[in-house]
């Protein structure tokens, strides 16, 4: 009864799309373009079968039918009589009629858009390329429908869609801690579902270097710790994504953060230092982390780099290039080029002659100087460059890809330039941000002038890997990156962030279906932490969500015996429990409902939730005994209690309609305050709707929150 | 409470282990041969650091060793001071000593014995091989134990180990449905850590062919549906296995099982049809599914195989051999050769001639004919021949390694013939067996003749496929297993099934912590079919067993509209829940104690149990209305509210000291009867444990169960 009222609380939040004037509780994400809603629905039975029509044997067509054909068989559970689709398989009366004008292989810039037609007796996908076709297949999928009685159908929709932004990546840093091939393919299967198309690897770093040279052996040797990529592993992941229409780009960051590289080739280094992988200074020196102190840091420490002025640097990175772009068919080559602050350069005398005699004023244009080079060895392979925004100088090729991630000044100076653009300011999900922040991203532009919007290609949520390992970085991703992916596909007109609450943990649902480790992740970690007894502890686990921004980081890089990222055992509760809770945004449904409307239903969830909380201490606190972690987060555990009561005191306030008592409200508000502190990295999520209730009125999230 | 009194119960059935004497409750699986217990214990700090002193520097013992560190790192949170450990890293302080003799590669019959030393201030390990070191950290990890406070320690032994047989085997049909890279993975981890060395894959079948030919690509293009392993995914997969001290030993199942090979190289074939992937014959031709009518479809049906009288079929299989052995380092390679039944092959003309001109007298004699001649071939090319029993006949070279799966005539006749001996009767995973069953295995001899004992290396759980996917393929095979492990490791006197139980549960958590799925996968099915609110649900199936023996996979085989394993969607209860019931034994363990001494502890288990029970159907009963899958079962719901409150009139009967009543009893016991009854390929599991309460008695297990 209980889920059933939070379920109908969700489909109150029916949502007016902007577009297709029609309103509709779908369950898509991303939302496309135009959606007319059609009457009648289409039953999945035994009966449905396929037929696929394109002019050429389309591999990657006739694989993506295939999958999405076995995902409506597990989901359903009906024994479909055509049990697998081949090409000849063209049957003009087939229930579902694929129809591809062209077969496409990944890329960036072809034609994207599908039609969907759903009636009664027949699905028809039309997709001027493999592409279309595939992205038409995820809103199939993600449109099937269960009845009350157990029967599948799919709800008679026209669609046009087509995506906003032509690149709509996620980078993934798998230098500070590997991950493995299996975890990458799943977060490949996710981005399809949710329509993205570039999956940006983080290949190289300080911390390891992570794809097995053959022509130069030493660099992944001695650059990591043993775990890389064999050769053979990149075209098996390279192919994965190619299947789903998605396109891999490396980075091999240069000419800073290249620690690592320096263990096998010391001679590329601008400082003669015995290196190996690891973080580039010692962060513990600090007296205070604050943003003014990292700042300082970043500006003065001599950051490992390579030596821009020997020709040695550029006949090696000429060969090593030259072998890349063998392994990676994507027609861009990302160079990183960020956060070289010079020091390293000034403090060697050869590269500080080097700068005199070519009349090289400053390490920022030495820093031109040397992507320019590294520039014209990328094209001489085929390819376009791409780096992040300090790549940037006002005479670089036209063609090179700018990626915003910190100043948005680049956004409009590359434009102005001429420059492609992407952005990953705002896009960051190591910050632990909520989804919302990211989905109503400030620094993605949303109106630009005609002259230059054709040159936002897009955008790329960011996971890096200081603070996430191969065992949490799918609660880290996902769902959260699917706000990226609906902002970058859907039209800017769709952003009420309710209704994408609701979509986002439906479509969570479906990530976890498919095998994604987002949920299960989190739920193993709860088994280990609670001898495998965790429904009272996830009751509390459930309102924890890690502290916002890089304090988690700071705290994990700066205990006091153990500097190093890959063997901090990542297991305390802040690095299990996931970024969104869901259990809050059900509360906050309720609370909002309740104080618009004082429904029944409502006031059932919030004091259903309040009661079962208020209670939940007590017997949580033989478990927290007994282990480390959860100790330092027992203040949580005991705040909720307390808060929870404060809760139930305020929802017979307002039933009684009793007028608010001055001392009472403050009273209340300083135990809240204290309540949303953070302890041990982790915040109570649901204080400011427990604010809300006793304040009697709730406010808006704030669109974002401060990254120190 | 409620779990601690659970845990008290699990603590009262210590064991009394025949060899070291002392009563212990390690929760150690396999037992090592020899425990004694010291007092003291060895506290897990900071400053836990790891010598190695091995005679040359021994790439598997350091990868390992740091494995083990990460792990006691990750399960304790406590930051160890030592990042990570070199093989230079050989303090003579250092709190764990690992002393190696000599380095190994994965091998049979190499000495993989250890010895294992843990007081206050050190933990030695001793082994005369890196495969004994291996083990040793596999005892270690089992043995880290958490004190009431949340820290850790090891418990103060001296252990001496070897395993009682050199073949510890798990066979998985990656044929019937493809498993992929990682799950295999995963699976390898997991035997290591219950000490198997032997991952048996049957590569082929007539269901698909999963391994890429280079020689002879039409094998997996045509003779898959595009899933097969690539040679380097086959190369990772070995070195994976290597870095764990296991062998791939790679089966080429020839000359029946074939039909998939002649679907890309039909000239093999003894009968000249069009061939493609899939079960060999149709099983829905059989009137009755039972022993007989499978019997005399196996005699009588023409089963595809290779046409043995053509000298091309064994230039073929030259060719075919030459290419897989440079894949697999194994020195053992399986040619199956099982389940032939002769029928095609005296259908063919030609064949028939060949026997006659070649004084053949049967078909037996042509299969034996055949066998030689491969085994030739195995020979040139430098391996060791093992097939299934059906391999053996008295002129086979002494060599040759007879797995015995069926018949254990076959046993007694390849021992006296000199042949090894490895057993795979009474392993059978996929037949639905409780662990027990396959722990006290009448099939393994117990003794053996001096003058053959040494014949018997061995044993092998296996795991087919045609009821098992990627999807559940580990719930199928794990925890289970480790039955076969213990049994294959430790002396033959370790055989208490209560014990056994007590620790494959605790053990089972290990592997979940590993990253094993054999409890997320059940639990994401349980999400997927419950609307992600399964709390209630799993009160049911934690109950729910598949039905043993063969039912199942008939009952999916003769689905009217679907005959194919590849594409029945393997989503009904009866697919996803795991083989063997914690909480039935956990009842179990309460109902012997207080039917033994009425005790309060085990009291409140059971009423608490049994109250739980009386009261689930009614909130399920939405949910199952709204799944096909739960239709299907909600019978066994319904019975289990009325099975439990039979319990609860038992319970309070016990506790009164009233008298049986004869007319009550048989009224209970006709109720139990109907209950205990297969449902949608399930049983409810604790009907015996409730009859048990009825009687006042608690019969032990069937030690078997019929497989049809």
């Amino acid at each position: 009864m209980f889920k059933r009222l939070i379920l109908f609380a969700g489909v109150v939040l029916i949502i007016a799309h902007a577009k297709s004037q029609t309103v509709t509780h779908l369950n898509l994400l991303p939302m496309p373009k135009n959606i007319t809603l059609q009457s009648g629905s289409f039953q999945l039975s035994e009966n449905f079968d396929v037929a696929i029509h394109s002019p050429v044997r389309d591999t990657i067509l006739v694989k993506a039918v295939n999958r999405m054909y076995q995902t409506l068989n597990r989901r359903t559970g009906v024994y479909f009589k055509q049990a697998r689709i081949r090409s000849g398989d063209n049957s003009e009366t087939a229930a579902l009629q694929v129809n591809v004008n062209k077969a496409a292989t990944p890329a960036i810039g072809t034609d994207e858009s599908y039609s969907l037609n759903i009636s009664n007796s027949k699905v028809i996908v039309n997709a001027p390329t493999t592409i279309g076709a595939l992205h038409a297949f995820e809103t199939i999928v993600q449109l099937l429908t269960k009845n009350d009685t157990g029967g599948y159908y799919l709800p008679p929709v026209a669609i046009q869609d087509n995506p906003r932004f032509q690149w709509r990546g996620l980078m993934i840093d798998v230098s500070r801690h590997f991950i493995p091939v299996d975890v990458l393919k799943r977060n490949i299967e996710a981005m399809a579902a949710v329509k993205m198309n570039v999956l940006h690897l983080h290949l190289t770093d300080n911390e390891g270097f992570r794809v097995e040279s053959k022509v130069f052996p030493q660099l992944h040797v001695k650059g990591s710790n043993g775990e890389y990529y064999t050769q053979a592993q990149i075209k098996e992941l390279v192919a994965f994504a190619e299947e789903r229409e998605i396109i891999i780009v490396p980075e091999f960051d240069m000419p800073g953060h290249t620690k690592s590289w320096f263990a096998g080739q010391p001679q590329l280094s601008s400082a003669v230092l015995p290196y190996e992988p690891g973080p580039p200074i010692d962060i513990r020196s600090l007296k205070d982390l604050n943003l003014n102190s990292i700042m300082r840091l970043m500006a003065t420490a001599p950051f490992p780099a390579m030596d821009p002025s020997k020709e040695t640097t550029y006949e090696f990175i000429d060969k090593f290039i030259a072998e890349m772009v063998t392994l990676f068919p994507s027609p861009f080559f990302h160079i990183g080029a960020d956060e070289n602050n010079g020091v390293v350069w000034k403090q060697n005398p050869s590269i500080v002659a080097f700068m005199e005699k070519n009349k090289i004023p400053d390490t920022h244009a030495l820093q031109a100087y040397f992507v320019k080079r590294v520039g014209k060895i990328v094209s001489k392979h085929g390819k376009k460059m791409i780096g992040w925004e300090e790549l940037f100088s006002n005479d670089i090729s036209k063609d090179v890809v700018v990626q915003v991630w910190q100043n948005s000044t680049y956004t409009k100076k590359a434009l102005d330039n001429g420059n492609p653009v992407i952005i990953s300011k705002g896009f960051y999900l190591d910050l632990f941000m909520p989804a919302h922040v990211h989905y109503n991203n400030p620094d993605l532009p949303a109106q630009l002038p005609d002259s230059v919007a054709a040159q936002l290609r897009g955008g790329e949520a960011a996971q890096w890997t200081e603070a996430a390992d191969k065992t949490n970085i799918e609660t880290r991703i996902w769902p959260r990156a699917a706000a990226v992916a609906e902002r970058l596909w859907s039209p800017a007109s769709v952003s009420d962030v309710d209704d994408f609450y609701r979509r986002l943990f439906l479509i969570s649902e479906q990530l976890d279906e498919l095998g994604l480790q987002h949920v299960s992740g989190y739920e193993r970690s709860l088994r280990r932490i609670s001898n495998n007894d965790f429904i009272t502890l996830k009751t509390l686990t459930d309102l924890l969500t890690p502290v916002k921004g890089y304090k988690k980081l700071f705290a994990q890089m700066t205990k006091p015996e153990n500097f190093s990222y890959q063997t901090t055992p990542l297991i305390q509760v802040s690095d299990i429990v996931p970024v969104e809770s869901k259990v809050q945004w059900e509360f906050r449904a309720a609370v909002k409902s309740y104080l618009a409307s004082k429904d029944f239903a409502s006031e059932k969830i919030i004091n259903d939730y309040l009661t079962q909380w208020a209670n939940n201490h007590e017997p949580i606190k033989p478990l927290i005994a007994t282990s480390s972690q959860l100790k330092a987060v027992e203040k949580h555990s005991e705040n909720l209690s307390v808060v929870a009561a404060i809760g139930i005191e305020a929802l017979k306030k307002i039933k009684e309609g009793s007028s608010i008592d001055s001392t009472w409200l403050n009273e209340k508000l300083n135990i809240l305050k204290t309540a949303g502190k953070p302890v041990a990295e982790t915040e109570l999520c649901i204080v400011r709707e427990i604010e809300a209730l006793v304040k009697q009125q709730l406010l808006p999230l704030p669109a974002s929150y401060p990254s120190f």
